[in-house]
């Protein structure tokens, strides 16, 4: 259960305090260009410090590729895909272990601790374990090839943050964010993405539908509560002469229905919202249970983000953006010579 | 791609103007007793004409188990699981295709006549084909297993309509859909689940997280939009300070975070929301293209629901309650005993 | 754990003595024109009494499709695959439970009664269940729909019984059934099996190999207890200089590969070879337990091949071909434009 | 597709020429101790050079293990599981391209060159790429942790050479590979594996049976060419009355269906054979092609086992208690409570 896509394919391992994570991506087109600098630059992305805004975990966050390519030479920063699976991982450094000491025994509030004893008996006390904000690495990875693949075909995948504590002024976040850290709290938002340059017929009728395959990914997403896509959750409010779809000869007349009917693809725009809740991790104090379950109470330390939905929009991307190649590659399959 | 879950796993087929519609349930476990008329019972729920408000379409729906069970000496209304995947099958019937003739070069707005065409270059004119609503049909059969199953180890799932057209006061519902029937429009509308009684420690971590199975089964029915829970799309709006669950030696005491933590389930009830559009056969005339992309205009006849989100609500506590059996089935491969 | 197949996939169900056997294809193609008699054809191939040879057990065997095509308008014995699944069931009639009533408690040896007791708790006792022969019907539907479109690219599949009891000669089988029949005794034999006209690069290097598809198909056939390609067995007795297949400009001067080189195919045919046991049902009788582990001893009454192996052949083309059309969808992944 | 197993699964990558080989193993039950020490006695075992009859190729295979345990404390050659996916690698090093720089344009006999190209339009002429032995490190490391964990249940499994070039006499074995050796040439060979103390009731009755399982895992390792369980192929020379395994009340008087019936285990073991085809890479000069398809003539230099099976035999009994973990963890399943 740690793998996404069917044909595009992620196998993800790693936490946060381990040795590395990383993971293997199967499905590559073979004979395909790479830039490894452009891979890189979305991990820089991704990556807590790159902001001002985001947590204060410095770690240079190196690609390291050990497998499914070739180098093109002449072109170091170049690889060519052979079409067998990408082995890779990036190292964990800068590891503050000692900030967890206290954590050993003691479930942190809406965290991942007191589910994981649920669930296995045992779980990495030294960090965030799998839970860790670090797995999202291999989801960008992961992302990241997929998109250079998807450009030359002409389908771009974006995402954006537009709202963050309920405020869509984009001018006023960074003032947002700097209260919310004073004040050792942390705020939810919302991340906008937008899949333009798709063809017609991507998805299937019944279970495998694109906005499906979308859902899954974005739910997959630690600290993601919501999803929906075209009009979203409005369209529950409206009547069906607000939501149609007109069409003339030249195509659609509107897109309430975001780019998608009947679980396929129309060629319009795809756009589609994900909801992320506040950090976890503040520093008021909580009560908690620790793991004999008796009542205590917990002020968070170590470097956090105050508001995670920052760094996942290069999550939602990377994730979106794997999901439509994952489509892409499954619909090959129909190009069957018809009858 | 026809095919839902892991391990309590359904794979349908059907069109609604073929001879019939059905699946096979495959993961139930064995030496169980199920009750055929608490089966049949949730298909006559899910059945246009089985409410004032709803289509007028009338079949029987009756259900025709084909294996996997062994009838039980002396309880004819009962049968025994075998273990071995359960076929059936509901036959369409009452079918008016001539309804369906002028649809035959046209496609409908909203409907996924465009994109079958796109995808497979052929598509069942007569009907919804595989788009139709029919094809709940199997979802709720494979959901009513789930149901019984699920009641014997203290787990209950449900839904119902909270919200339609943007009114969450119910005793205005009857009113709404009969105006909007008798203007020829249509409504969205808002399905609220719940699931209690879950232990905690179900769910994966990273890929297969609780809430990412709910997502794909709800985003997976025709007609929804949107996908949230626990607190939801507003837990963007809040700060972290807000947003905690805080435990003492009693369990939680709140349940912002819906029941799920890190992927995982915490024990506590599990509410989650669902967007359904307007129903897009409305009887209003709107713009359209034939197949060959030439403009038109089209009346939708027929008889269709006003609100799908009434007939939804049987169809998302199925689809939740399968999701969950499947999550159960799969956690008891963690109880390995451990050293 | 009932499907089989990547993209082109059957989920079959049924148990001998239920109302039907059946199951759902999916992965056909859209828009293929398939013969109705062509596909009943196939299963009156496998039936009982098809042949002097084989059991008694007389039924019809009429083969019912519930979904996924269309009517083709004057030509009542074809249909159009609409890239949806294709469900069926053929019905069990003619059962004669009153055969199994002493079975219902005793183990037949070689049989699967113990088995499905240890792993289920309960088993139909009131004929094969699950373990019949009559669960191939499925399979042979299943590739009678491939072997249609595999014909269309110029790919046969074939499969012959080349050995029964130890001999290779033709021309003494039917006598030397007839006396294991009289003796209440029972073959077992060698089916061979040849795949022409196959393209190069089908297959995956690692896992989905060629040959692993095709094992994992034979084997998953009740009575095969072994496989090989190419040379197979006998290759393990050779040196690499016999071994070699050397290519000149004209192609390859040998094929002791069997048609498959690190999991892809190479152009050439391949030949393989399925090895099945003797009928386990034998007139003879033997030495058993009961469900309460106590000796008695059992004589099988009822109809039962004396060479499972005869009807076996019918069931090895249709695995066999099933298999090539899936690894010919899903190597049309790979088409992917390359730099 | 390089992935095996369901619950206990493989991911693997690696070509022999890249930076390295590895896999992520999902589905380690969570709090198991681990040797590492014995993790890597089985790489060792595996290794080239670790025999005088294998090839001369001398490389560390140290195992670097990147996520999914815990260290032990005070026990550094032990680790304790944490339920979350291993990550690993082998680097590779030792690395001669020099010796394969002429086969850049040139496809070697019997080995998967032309596939390669077939199915890929590119591979890595530096070496065997991902259809190199090296691929079978990670087989060899998913086979080490399941081996810790089975035998603890007391399972145990077993393989090892039965047969070279024909001959069964062991005591010839030495001098038949110093004569292949020296002439050039090269052997073939049998593995006979062995798998006991399972427990009655593993494996899926239709699709998934146990030796189906076992086939699918055989025939995906390199250079095999046959598969047969019990007495295997002998058995289609048999009668009923030889092949029956009586019963009494101290359980089988014989196992000549090899522990496995209706593809479910009996309890009793199960006895296997593989067949190996010779090494490919012999220096005997032979005709070949190039990637032009022009004819030319090869003899292959470099390090190569004149008898892959002798290095089989590890691979065999790593694959064969992966696949039974996977059966068992599988098998947990159906530990529902029954009514």
């Amino acid at each position: 259960m740690n793998s996404f896509g069917s044909i595009y394919r992620l196998t993800s391992f790693g936490e946060s305090h381990g040795p590395a994570v990383g993971g293997v991506i199967d499905g590559i087109p073979a004979n395909q260009l790479f830039s490894l600098d452009a891979l890189q630059a979305e991990l820089d992305a991704r990556r807590p410090g790159s902001d001002k805004n985001v947590s204060q975990r410095r770690e240079p966050d190196k690609l390291v590729l050990l497998s499914g390519y070739l180098p093109v030479e002449g072109q170091p920063s170049m690889i060519r895909s052979l079409g067998t699976p990408i082995g890779f991982y990036v190292a964990n450094s800068n590891q503050r272990s000692e900030d967890y000491e206290e954590l050993r025994h003691v479930y942190r509030p809406n965290h991942a601790d007191l589910t994981y004893d649920a669930k296995y008996g045992v779980r990495d006390w030294r960090g965030g374990g799998r839970a860790s904000g670090r797995e999202t690495i291999a989801r960008v990875v992961y992302g990241a090839f997929a998109k250079q693949i998807l450009a030359r075909v002409g389908i771009s995948v974006s995402a954006r943050v537009t709202e963050i504590g309920g405020c869509s002024d984009r001018s006023k976040f960074d003032e947002m964010i700097a209260e919310a850290r004073a004040a050792g709290d942390s705020l939810g938002g919302i991340v906008a993405g937008n899949i333009v340059g798709l063809p017609a017929g991507l998805g299937e009728p019944t279970f495998g539908k694109l906005q499906q395959m979308l859902a899954s990914a974005m739910l997959s997403i630690g600290a993601v509560h919501g999803f929906d896509y075209g009009d979203g959750f409005p369209l529950a409010s409206m009547r069906g002469t607000q939501a149609a779809d007109e069409m003339d000869e030249d195509g659609f007349l509107s897109n309430h229905c975001g780019g998608i009917l009947g679980g396929i693809s129309t060629g319009q725009p795809i756009p589609f919202r994900v909801a992320f809740k506040p950090t976890p991790s503040i520093s008021a104090p909580l009560r908690t249970v620790d793991d004999q379950h008796q009542p205590t109470t917990l002020q968070t330390k170590g470097r956090h983000d105050p508001c995670i939905a920052l760094r996942g929009a290069v999550v939602v991307s990377a994730m979106a953006a794997a999901t439509i190649l994952d489509a892409l590659l499954l619909s090959s399959i129909t190009l069957f010579p018809q009858e």
